[in-house]
């Protein structure tokens, strides 16, 4: 079976989110070296339906976003009323070939230096990581796209330096930009709630062309203008009230491990907002259990036994502390 | 930032809906000054499918409606199965530019005069109302299209007037006609939810520029050929099961606000069902609390803080007797 | 009202479907008569979204469906988190004119024979069942597609007949063959949640003339290696969990009659997982009830006095024998 490429289905996505740019309150500029860049909550409003679209994007074209109202009297977790639901066609592909953050970009040094994790189909132009050998998967294009969950406009030179490592023009190169803060950027991070599920499966030693496919949802958390606020509640939608359930091939052993290792309560770190952990860690990112990014609540079926294996459950409690919400 | 246009951006949906209209149940005809009349209800079935497609159409082609199936055990309001949704790229702009129903349309008098309010995009061509002058918003383009609860086709001078409001010939004018007591004009009316809130905020001086964004469903009310019934109900789906989450920025002190006096229920004529409320009044629509019509429950997350408020509440009990349906 | 062409309608999709063969993990091949094969989980994984499109291709271009993730604390149907949705422009055709799996197609004799029946548009070109006389529909359309539930490509002779009866050439037929056990095929079977409410309506011999429309769900039901546990699974998800709403014209009699009639508990056979009752009857699928073949959960309204009446109930504890799962 041929590979699907990666940019040329998402190609499309983002020729139709530039030209609803207006409609979804979306900023469009070119740098100087031509590359396009799409300001999704930076110097205009940008909103949920720009997220779930970029989200899209972030899936390389591969994924289906939706947001959901919940009608249940009491029903949805914490009777919160608006979740971000996701599938994909193919799900290690759109999550860990496109929606991961994992291409690390930089530039400069000290104050004034630019950091950022790069997410989307570029990725898998470039091929920097590690886990492209992994996926056997690397892509071939005339274009690419990156979502980048920033602040600012990344420095020329590192966008020359990005298009280059796609082996393509600046020119042909978009990127979108989706602050922490931003309602964009909020939709855009709950919808990887598969996503750390699969990265997490990837960790735990779980062979990832054992898994066939998947669906996930979140809450969506409430932006605040507070950085550490607003991150702190993206995560805290998924590891709180994020489901995922994987169907996978393989013995029911496997998949009974996957299915008790995954969900974020089995972390050293699971008890408390995330604002909280990462603030008891200094803010240091890294001294925080890479095992605590994961759902609240794992259901995997064994394709082959017809057998499902669930874990975790949803922590109503900790998500109405996280999101500053009552009963 | 451009302003979108709202008739451009709902011409394509207009031809899909002409072009499926076979599909969907829909009748086509041409008034003899050329104006296009969609039937979704007179002489033909219509259909929840059609009704989902016009309310998007209402939305000047900026909101995504959706009808949604419960799946809760007991959980969904009243056990009630079906819900409509409704999302917008940009909701001020897609409620109250296109589908708030404000353009009073008259001709004749006494017994055989016609009236009816006016929905969807032409709205923002004609900009009779005063609303156009708050929103700073006035559309330009070559077609329009209307939406009218109504159960008779609008008489031809009429007709006349309307595109001549609009600046367009007769024949560039689409109206789509959907009787309240249709399944396709249901969904339309519930689909109004978060329309209705946004209106309400107006009236009650909240500045519509602060609001963001915001998300709403309400259930799917069952329609009734008598009008009163159809009509009462669907008011009711809103203000005893309507949910709507705002997104504002500003202070707290203005979103707390916001949410204390939006729900149904702190208005005075709050409890009982509409029809009655209605015949309390001797059907003089006028003597009604206006600030009736608005959702049940309400939350309404201050963006800067990142602080969320909460007030009213799904009344599963009034929505039955109103439905008609056991618990 | 012109009546829309089924085949023509699900041409697009058709053509979508292959042309994003590989993102959705399909096999594509030709057979010696020209026949393009798309293989939904015979030699390729396929998935859930492609189970979600076939089914859309099983409703005749008429039909949504959706993937819905349930959110609910406890909420969902026995915790189950995977739903399927449907709803269509025009119930009784999309369903009954074109999903029904109703054309019984042979070839050979004894160990070797394959049997199998076809779903889809292309019935409505050949019109060998009597069902479309009481339709009072036949399309007309130069290609064809048929969905078959196999585990094998079907014989050269049998296309060629096929197509025929078709009235057109081999090589404008799509066959689509989606395995009981693949997640396509458990996808496009839990769709059929509405289909089989209409039917069995048919069979108890409701008008189809007065069913103007309807909307359906039900789990997801977890895939399997067995057959006869996969295919068991599917009929459960909907006898003890699937949820439909039929919106009628004509008296309230004969729509309560039908709303008490149509529940899967009406039946003589209902109570135990369908695997059971298909071990009881030594796997002789005639000998089921054929009434037992419906939603668990059934609402009628009767559009001309709007009133709802409601039968069954969601059976969350047989759900849970069945799908093999803890509550």
């Amino acid at each position: 079976m041929n590979e699907p490429s990666l940019n040329a289905l998402t190609a499309p996505l983002v020729d139709a989110l530039v030209a609803d740019a207006p409609a979804l309150r979306l900023g469009l500029s070119r740098l100087e070296n031509g590359c396009l860049v799409v300001d999704a909550g930076l110097q205009v409003p940008g909103g949920l339906e720009a997220g779930r679209r970029i989200a899209e994007v972030c899936l390389g074209g591969l994924g289906q976003v939706g947001l959901r109202g919940g009608l249940a009297v009491g029903g949805v977790v914490g009777d919160w009323p608006i979740a971000v639901q996701v599938h994909t066609a193919d799900p290690v592909l759109a999550c860990l070939g496109s929606q991961y953050a994992g291409w690390s970009l930089s530039h400069g040094e000290g104050k004034g230096a630019f950091h950022a994790l790069g997410s989307g189909p570029g990725r898998a132009l470039a091929g920097k990581e590690p886990l492209f050998a992994e996926l056997d998967y690397r892509d071939q294009a005339e274009r690419a796209c990156l979502v980048l969950e920033v602040d600012r406009v990344p420095p020329v030179p590192l966008v020359d330096k990005i298009a280059a490592d796609c082996g393509i023009t600046p020119a042909a190169l978009t990127l979108i930009l989706t602050p922490t803060r931003s309602l964009a950027g909020t939709v855009q991070i709950v919808a990887r709630v598969l996503e750390v599920a699969l990265h997490k499966a990837h960790t735990l030693g779980f062979d990832l062309h054992a898994i066939r496919d998947g669906m996930g949802s979140a809450p969506l958390s409430p932006p605040c203008a507070d950085f550490v606020t607003a991150m702190g509640r993206t995560n805290d939608a998924i590891l709180f009230a994020g489901q995922v359930h994987l169907f996978v091939t393989g013995g029911d052993e496997a998949a009974q491990d996957l299915a008790q290792r995954l969900p974020s309560s089995a972390s050293r770190d699971y008890g408390r907002p995330f604002a909280e952990v990462f603030a008891a860690y200094q803010y240091d990112f890294f001294q925080i259990d890479p095992l605590l990014f994961s759902p609240a609540r794992v259901r995997v079926t064994a394709l082959d036994s017809g057998r499902t294996f669930s874990a975790g459950r949803i922590d109503p409690d900790l998500l109405a502390v996280s999101f500053g919400i009552g009963a």
